[in-house]
């Protein structure tokens, strides 16, 4: 069902990172559905979650254990999200941490815990008990694709990428995997994303590579403008590789491909969104500011009743139009917004452009990518947002799955 | 379909008001498509349209004439929203306007268009002109059944009340209909609903009692987040009843009669939302402040994923929660958020209620009328709005439709 993506066939380890994946049978059976992902002393970390009031017991653990230490060990499983817990979910998220840092050897507060899948449902930490110490016997630098796999929920297909960048005479690697396809609408990360390089970057400069990264690609999708509670994104630097990454050194070069990494992790979930068959890029050009090219974007994208006619590959522009028309916009002039559907132009100056034909907006309508272009005319900023249609499936995956 | 709604059996007719249908096969085919609402000379109007920023012709026009004369006829259209349609539009509103005063003998500026329907098609003027005169000859009091059926797009129901109040020894009619079931979050307004009574109020208070009512009702609902650009209610008092309404004499039971008619006729789209299967009353109280509980009870009753659930009569609580929290409200405790479905305590401080079971949930989930309250303990306001759920016929019927 996703459009246009298939599993990666290489991840290319990243030197002092190891993974394993094992089955706790939290919920899943006969499928891994726990992660555990170990750095190499020195490791430093960047990190962006959810901005959803409710958010996660493990989101809250993360944070308490990154203030007081740096991170040696990251746990995700998958199956049940430990949000909407209270009082005895910090303590599960909190026994957790300490589960693998009596079966590692190393401090409670150097564990981070990640939890994906149904809301409200106690965490059963015995199973994790059970299942850590051969997590860490298993442990291996080859383990990423299997980590994605045991991350998911309701994706179909695991989301990961690897990139390569040269600082200096030495080459670094960039890989990152990913989970999500639901409940996406992430508000500074997205469900939970995990990315490692193994170039030497100093923290408060990889804390501003991920927030850039994550503001063109994480916060730029959504499936249904729905907020998750546990979403977390990590960036990780070993240092192992010897290429040293600093402000005047690599740093634009580094920052590219961490990016490219966030986007095709982004645009991933999209691709496989609940119920997904179309691919969608929302462009908003000619904005008085970003906030605002933003918001214009968001608003379409969100809009039911656009995406249930790219659904249907009905070139419906008046929903377009209204859903610009109602975004909120102060002293918007619509006899100046012009729109295309891919390369046809469909609204001139606020009404059906005069070229325009049913077949040519059907043709652009039939493809699974579509780009919908919004000039407001109105000024220089510009934006970009990835969404998906909204069709029967992801009715019945959301009216099956209690997440 | 539609969630326990049958179409009104009897309207009482409006002393000074006049109604016909006609078959002007604008899109549809074998029913009626055009209404026209004549008023008795000396008819005070109050009215509100949509915000939306890209408001059809038609909502133009009927400004511009409101600005100018007081209104004597109303020409409504369904199958044909004459928006998105620029210069033609207005020129086409304009025309049909002036094909009533031809056939009527009357001002073209005492006329007020409305259309409702298809966006971005040019309208067919000439099919107006056609069938005006007999449908000027067929007006009577007795028409309000018909005229609401007129209207009707996918609506599959008619909708339409009348109420009476006593204001000193007089009694008054007060008597509505509206259209309505898509593209539904009205915002001033509502698709289209025509409101008259036969008390006499002037114009000033008409208007803020018809400001207040719609405050409590069409702007309370709504189906799927989408503003229409053709949004418009209109109230009319033509005052041949004889019964006064003023600020100090009978305004408080004319205005809660106004507002139960208003709340009638709103609640009916709901009801009759598309692909609706059941009915839903957010509640929010305990509030900081009304604004923040309506963002609340609005960010519940748009999500996708709580829509979803209550299609599916799943007690879903983590959703209602994970909405909640992504509601922007500034420093929430969530620790204080009590949730009920119906009578059943969901959430107690902001995790599963103890006394919570799984069987109880469902028992309230089962029925076609759902009330979800949200307290948020932070404060005095509350407010109320009504939606209903997202079934696979809401994805058929707007894959389907051209909107």
């Amino acid at each position: 069902m996703a459009v246009n993506l298939s599993a990666p066939t290489e991840l290319r380890p990243v030197a002092g990172v190891e993974l394993a994946a094992a089955e706790a049978k939290i919920r899943y059976r006969d499928r891994p559905d726990l992660a555990l992902i170990a750095l190499a002393p020195g490791t430093v970390s960047a990190s962006v979650f959810t901005r959803n009031a409710f958010c996660a017991a493990p989101v809250s653990v993360a944070k308490q254990h990154l203030a007081q230490a740096t991170p040696r060990y990251l746990l995700i499983n998958a199956g049940n999200a430990n949000a909407g817990t209270g009082a005895a979910g910090l303590a599960a998220a909190t026994a957790t941490c300490a589960a693998v840092a009596a079966a590692a050897g190393c401090e409670p507060h150097e564990v981070l815990p990640f939890s994906t899948g149904v809301i409200g449902e106690p965490l059963p930490v015995e199973r994790f008990v059970e299942v850590l110490p051969s997590a860490v016997g298993s442990l291996a630098p080859q383990g990423w694709l299997d980590a994605a796999r045991a991350i998911m929920t309701t994706d179909t297909v695991p989301k990961g990428i690897s990139r390569t960048v040269t600082v200096g005479e030495r080459e670094a690697t960039i890989t990152g995997i990913a989970k999500g396809s639901g409940m996406i609408r992430p508000d500074m990360a997205t469900m939970l994303a995990f990315i490692a390089t193994d170039a030497e970057v100093a923290q408060p400069l990889l804390q501003r590579c991920l927030q850039e990264a994550v503001d063109e690609s994480f916060n730029a999708v959504t499936v249904d403008g729905d907020t998750s509670t546990n979403d977390a994104c990590l960036l990780m630097a070993t240092g192992r590789s010897g290429a040293v990454v600093s402000e005047g050194g690599g740093y634009a070069a580094f920052a590219a491909q961490v990016r490219a990494v966030c986007q095709f992790l982004a645009q991933a979930m999209i691709r496989d969104g609940e119920g997904a068959t179309k691919f969608v890029t929302v462009e908003v050009c000619g904005a008085a500011a970003r906030d605002e090219a933003r918001e214009v974007a968001f608003t379409v994208a969100h809009s039911p009743l656009v995406k249930t006619a790219l659904f249907a590959s009905d070139p419906n522009w008046g929903r377009i139009l209204a859903a610009v028309g109602r975004a909120g916009i102060t002293a918007l002039d619509v006899a100046r917004v012009d729109i295309h559907l891919g390369e046809v132009c469909i609204v001139r100056n606020g009404a059906r452009a005069e070229s325009y034909t049913e077949e040519a907006g059907q043709g652009v309508m039939q493809a699974p990518e579509i780009t919908i272009r919004i000039d407001l005319n109105r000024g220089q900023a510009s934006t970009q947002v990835w969404t998906c249609d909204f069709s029967y499936d992801y009715v019945k995956i959301n009216a099956d799955y209690r997440s």
